[in-house]
């Protein structure tokens, strides 16, 4: 009996150990699934962003280019001697210095080679007086000049100017003096060796500059001027999809609905990109002419463009928030204001597509005065209106003495509340796109724009301008709009 | 008479020469002090910009002095052997390193370290299959491997999760691998140099984490904390600022001009701080416990208040520009809906004044409800308001059949749309505003703030809780719009 009981107790422990054990499997084998599983999609993902732009593909593919060139040409070289050597600051510059866009690689390889030298002479110097000052002096003044001109430097770095041009290059120039600085007190032969850094410098970054501009460049500028316009584009779909959705409301029957609906939300873009617009304006100051653009093409004033839009959608944004919010106004109303309404923002759009292919082609549009008092007739006419209260009054009644009386005493103001925000934001876009208009008039003035030939048929990029991939997205955006 | 002819010629050509030199000095010297004004003007500048903020020139400083101890370090070491020695890796890691925010600096240092240590062990086991290998597939091996992963590496700092935690991490991973499988292929001595780099690396970065997180550190958190409760109480001012401007032309009679105008433009800060939020959010969460702050403050939610607070500012800019619109609305028509308008924008005001209350103290609100209610109560009040078209009928004329009848047919609806654009706007910002408040009160629960004690006095700060220049500026601002 008591041996029975014994063998259950064992049979149970047996048994409790096993489904234990298999637990403990189970648990592992979910952990190495459930990981296996996250980097799976992990690795999807990035796969997604790279064939999504392949550029970014050939740019690791040039990064692995100019590292395997550099290393190659250094391993070749009888000079070499080891890490200590040179081949390292060749092999740091394109590591460090080698940029996705064209223009940050230049900006990186100016500011090394400028911060390098003008750090090796400012401490060869400093080392000179050192020197002459005798053996008690020396280590004083290397370590004065060396904590004040460290400090001097970082604190260039906050000044608004010099960080958006020569951030980098202040820290190079701080790199640099210091490890002079430190390693002068025992080397004698500095010259030589400044000498020496100084040219692998210079051959790690031309290499970095050649790679960078010659295969498959990407440029700051050209990414800055597809942004903007494909932001122009943008804020054109969305602007007139609010204002039709708005006025009507019968479906797209050929839009799908998730797409339409992105469209519609394409002024978040416009609102999001300040950040990339300007990074990218910083960079492309330092590219030389590549395609249409000039050394000093007026990238600046695509800032201003990209804050004008950006004013622009804000109002959008309001527009936006008043067509969703629970107040709605009757569709008699509504549609008593349509046509007109609608009227303003298909033209408000026809002016901001016809800015962004002003811009595409770089020619003044000989179309836009027309677009654009087109575009103020329309709120014009809305405005006048809005001034006679035939909206609130549908009908007249004719009291008993005669005389013309309103009837609209039955329309309570929140019925129309709605439609007359929706009337006054569409006014005050059509201000704010006046201002995008101007921006862009000053830049077709400070990269002089020439006429547009007349009856040319709109071409929205010239031949010679690369389309990003971006731009072929926004592009396809415009084509399913026209067809809804 | 040749003679004088000639002398008179002589003197003549001398004369000019006597002017063309006193013109080239006096361009020489226009040149000279236009160059030392512009260089004064620009001290000047970089002087304020340190004396606004000085913990500017604290950190100057404490590069300064990390720079130099690092170099006395290297210098009293009998270790130290020249440039190619491993000192220069401690000030090469201190200079790239320090940066001005701790959180930066940790975040750098993390990287630089696990990315230094990653790519060592990686090159140790490359370079021991390549040795393996035979004296002939030797550089192929080396080359592939360096091209391979320099490549991958390069495209993992595209994907946006890696770009926001290991973007430098990676960058060194690169830079030590290429090193060391470069250099691996001559010096046999790997494993004791790669030690060697690897604690100097370390003595570099934990002197920078010790400098910066002890003298008087700059958390990237707390400079987030500012600019959000900065921005919530900048909106409110500009919101009940704007409200009160409309409604109330009378001037401010205590009010600098200028200040006040500053004041309404506060919403422009908010809508242009979001690269700020998202860099001290991305460093903030490298930061260790700090102040008030745990170590897993939910930073993210910081972010998240700001979008909402982004959404409410473009309203308000929308506002803003029918404010300044050409269309006016009558005075009448105005002082009618005015104290019930800017009852809202004094409600709505006071929500987000007491958001920025709750966040400062870190404690929920007591009165936060009550102050939602009121809010969405005077939005209602409006709306209610408005359903009654009691503004465009001030007047009731009986007609001759005794029937009331509007006499609103003589006001025409121009009249009224700026002010019905006006409250429509504040109604979708009422909304706008609920969704600041419901972000905020998901980071109390996310952050477990206390609830706060009953009748506490309104502290706008607690005392262990560094005020930085521009929140002082904030508050100064507060003061005088409250005196306004």
């Amino acid at each position: 009996m008591a041996q029975d009981q014994k063998k259950e107790v064992v049979k149970v422990e047996w048994r409790i150990k096993k489904e234990e054990e298999r637990a403990g499997f189970a648990f592992m084998w979910a952990c190495i699934v459930g990981l296996g599983f996250k980097l799976c999609n992990f690795v999807k993902k990035a796969w997604e962003l790279g064939v999504n732009d392949p550029r970014k593909f050939i740019h690791c593919l040039k990064v692995g280019v100019a590292l395997s060139a550099v290393s190659i040409f250094y391993y070749l070289k009888p000079l070499y001697n080891g890490v200590g050597g040179n081949a390292m600051w060749a092999i740091m510059t394109v590591v460090v210095v080698f940029e996705f866009t064209a223009g940050a690689t230049i900006y990186k390889t100016m500011n090394r080679m400028c911060g390098t030298s003008l750090a090796g002479f400012l401490a060869l110097g400093v080392h000179w007086v050192a020197s002459k000052a005798g053996h008690q002096w020396d280590p004083i003044i290397s370590g004065v000049s060396l904590f004040l001109l460290a400090s001097a430097a970082t604190f260039s770095r906050f000044i608004p100017t010099i960080k958006a041009r020569f951030d980098y290059g202040a820290l190079i120039f701080i790199l640099t003096f210091s490890l002079i600085s430190v390693s002068g007190y025992r080397v004698e032969e500095l010259l030589a060796m400044a000498q020496q850094r100084i040219s692998t410098v210079i051959v790690g970054s031309l290499l970095c500059i050649i790679v960078s501009v010659i295969v498959q460049p990407v440029w700051a500028g050209q990414e800055l001027f597809v942004l903007v316009t494909g932001n122009l584009d943008k804020l054109a779909n969305s602007l007139q999809g609010c204002v039709a959705k708005y006025f009507d409301n019968s479906e797209s029957p050929a839009g799908n609905d998730e797409e339409s609906h992105k469209k519609l939300l394409g002024y978040k873009c416009v609102q999001q990109s300040k950040a990339s617009e300007e990074v990218m304006a910083n960079f492309a100051r330092w590219e030389p002419a590549h395609g249409r653009f000039n050394f000093r093409h007026p990238w600046r004033q695509y800032l201003k463009i990209g804050a004008s839009m950006r004013s622009c959608a804000s109002c959008l944004d309001a527009l936006f928030g008043c067509i969703n919010s629970e107040n709605k106004s009757s569709d008699d109303i509504k549609k008593n204001m349509s046509s007109i309404s609608m009227k303003v923002g298909a033209n408000t759009a026809s002016v901001v597509r016809e800015l962004a292919i002003t811009m595409r082609n770089m020619t003044r549009s000989n179309k836009l005065d027309i677009l654009v008092e087109e575009m103020n007739g329309a709120a014009q006419d809305l405005r006048d209106f809005l001034k006679y209260p035939n909206m609130v009054n549908p009908t007249t009644s004719h009291s008993a003495n005669g005389e013309e009386v309103s009837a609209n005493i039955k329309i309570p103001l929140m019925d129309i509340i709605q439609v007359v925000t929706v009337a006054s934001l569409l006014i005050e876009i059509v201000a704010r796109v006046e201002d995008i208009v101007k921006a862009v008039e000053e830049l077709s003035d400070l990269a002089q724009f020439q006429l547009a030939e007349c009856e040319k048929p709109k071409q929205v990029h010239s031949p010679n301008n690369k389309i990003s991939p971006d731009q072929e997205k926004d592009e396809k955006d415009i084509k399913i709009l026209q067809m809804v």
